[in-house]
């Protein structure tokens, strides 16, 4: 194997395969990256945790043919602390030469025989997205999968095209985060991908429209980005049918400026923490929202101004579940619907109907 | 205590008192910040951990004279989260009550009789000295203090005035870092300032010109900033004389580029790094310095172009010794001074010789 390549090339390359190398692994091979040049000009480099997937390739000059793998992290900081010129890599007995000006770095080659194979995936295309808009439905939704793995199933996100809609779906037995668009294309789908993948790839995805063209198998998602290939495994089994959590009536509708709502419960969530039951209670009441907390050390209490339409209601939360989806939610003013003090809320945009949160209130036994 | 002002003058002062907050203590009280409002329009506040005590006062208006003492973590976060307003601070039956728009918090006030009162000192200003400067002395060789207790003199910052020189230096038994000046004062001192206490005096100092005027005791130190006081305890007993240490005659000196230097030796430093002796050899050839590190995982090898006078010579040295001076020196070409392979090199600036950097090699065994 012998190529040259301009540093800032290799180094994206690099920076990009990287997500989906192990750090805590029994496998040190997965600590690596496999890297290929063949005579085609390609240099392509592939990492994975066998969870995720990643493949990427850079158009260069090669000059003879090969593959090893080089521990991921020392390669990447050695390029990384390069001047931004021309790199020589070159393999000679096993040893990778990387030489750049008057540096030279010699590291140990792997077999590259040991290297696990990405899935071979026969691409179909099913759906072309654009990548900034899955990025925000990552975004959106990822925040509300399961952190533990007592139903793992939960602790993925549902990607699901049906009725000309595609939605992403986490929810976690307190909370559930929809984001949707329209979409059109025929062809249904119900797959759960890893929280934990999701967020590696939401990283690569770039704040572009241009498409991401996705194929799906039994077994795994793959997103073609151009030069790069991105393929997760799905998670098994079914995912719960989450419309029929959704409430679909209200007893009081609250509209209300989203960063108020959000200042005042974060300086309430502040002695609600030291309670360590992130607790704080809505008082609804005409035109105010009065939000309080109270722990040993002092309490908080805040007015907010509101919109309300319907009666008055007393309700508890977990502030944390709150503040998640206020940092998220892109509209300066949202709804709040409720039913009663121990049904779940929902949280829409007042400008779109294209996300919902659900949040289930802390039953108080004094009240 | 009853005062009203401003959310970013009260911000302010609660961030410079906030560094002497101790965190982890078993004494609760020294978690607070003591609030002390007076009939004169001044609110002053004050923090300490026993080593460090900062007080500040911010003019304003105050309808009650009184004072409290609030946990300086919840006040502080509580403050920072308000909008740009009139605050109005009032106690009652200890409680303390923060207004601020629609938005109460109400903490319990401790009693201020607790709080340990600051040394007393009758300020003579000994010393005024540019805060930009002091900050760059403390950054210059407060990297080099002993991090281990064994030597408790040594986890401090020697504070000396000596013919006409104002220094500060920091040893650690392995490398020695000096940073002098001239002084325009007749009066000498030698005293030891914590490290720990250094640093956090650094963050206080502002980037200006303006003069900290400084004040000795017996026991402590004392900065004053106009509104903000800052005392340190000192370290007690004699620092070593570091004059005896610095050699005065060399028999190698090599000119070089700081940056170049640097980028090597980080290079170098990442299998250094991994070997655990973070050891990078030199071989200092003509008009090249060859730098190397290996590990199991493989080798570096490094040319930089250096100017030499005198003989040529193999040299071994930790790897961190050396990147944390070349981080901070402020000079585009350095001298570096060496004799044999078993005494010190010394690191100097070549447009200045306001600064001395001595590091002692490591032996190897092999050669």
């Amino acid at each position: 194997m012998w190529f040259i390549c301009e540093k800032e090339l290799l180094q994206e390359a690099i920076n990009t395969v990287q997500k989906a190398t192990s750090t805590k692994t029994t496998y040190p091979i997965l600590e690596g990256i496999h890297i290929r040049a063949t005579k085609d000009n390609k240099v392509t480099f592939t990492a994975t945790d066998l969870d995720l997937g990643i493949e990427t390739f850079i158009e260069t000059e090669v000059y003879q043919e090969g593959a090893t793998v080089v521990n991921s992290k020392l390669f990447g900081e050695f390029i990384r602390k390069l001047p931004n010129d021309k790199i020589i890599i070159k393999m000679e007995n096993n040893n990778v030469y990387i030489t750049c000006q008057k540096s030279e770095f010699v590291l140990l080659g792997n077999n590259p025989d040991e290297f696990p194979k990405l899935p071979t995936i026969n691409e179909n295309s099913m759906y072309e997205i654009s990548q900034d808009l899955i990025k925000s439905m990552i975004r959106s939704t990822i925040f509300a999968i399961a952190q533990e793995e007592t139903r793992p199933i939960l602790t993925g996100v549902l990607f699901e095209v049906k009725d000309g809609k595609l939605s992403f779906v986490a929810l976690d037995g307190y909370r559930l985060a929809l984001k949707r668009y329209d979409i059109d294309s025929e062809n249904e789908i119900s797959a759960v991908i890893p929280g934990k993948t999701l967020n590696e790839i939401s990283k690569i995805l770039e704040t572009t429209d241009e498409k991401a063209k996705i194929t799906f198998t039994p077994n795994h998602i793959l997103f073609n980005l151009g030069n790069t290939k991105v393929i997760s495994r799905l998670l098994d089994g079914e995912f719960i049918n989450y419309r029929q959590i959704i409430p679909e009536e209200y007893r009081l509708k609250v509209k209300v400026n989203r960063n108020e709502l959000l200042d005042s419960i974060e300086r309430a969530s502040l002695l609600a923490r030291e309670g360590k039951t992130n607790l704080i209670k809505f008082d609804i009441k005409d035109s105010n929202m009065i939000i309080t907390s109270n722990s040993q050390l002092g309490k908080v209490y805040e007015e907010v101004n509101i919109e309300l339409e319907g009666e008055n209601l007393k309700i508890a939360f977990n502030s944390k579940y709150f503040l998640d989806v206020l940092r998220i939610i892109d509209s300066d003013e949202i709804y709040l619907e409720f039913t009663t003090n121990v049904s779940p809320c929902v949280v829409k945009k007042c400008n779109s109907d294209d996300y919902i949160y659900l949040v289930l209130p802390v039953r108080l036994v004094e009240e």
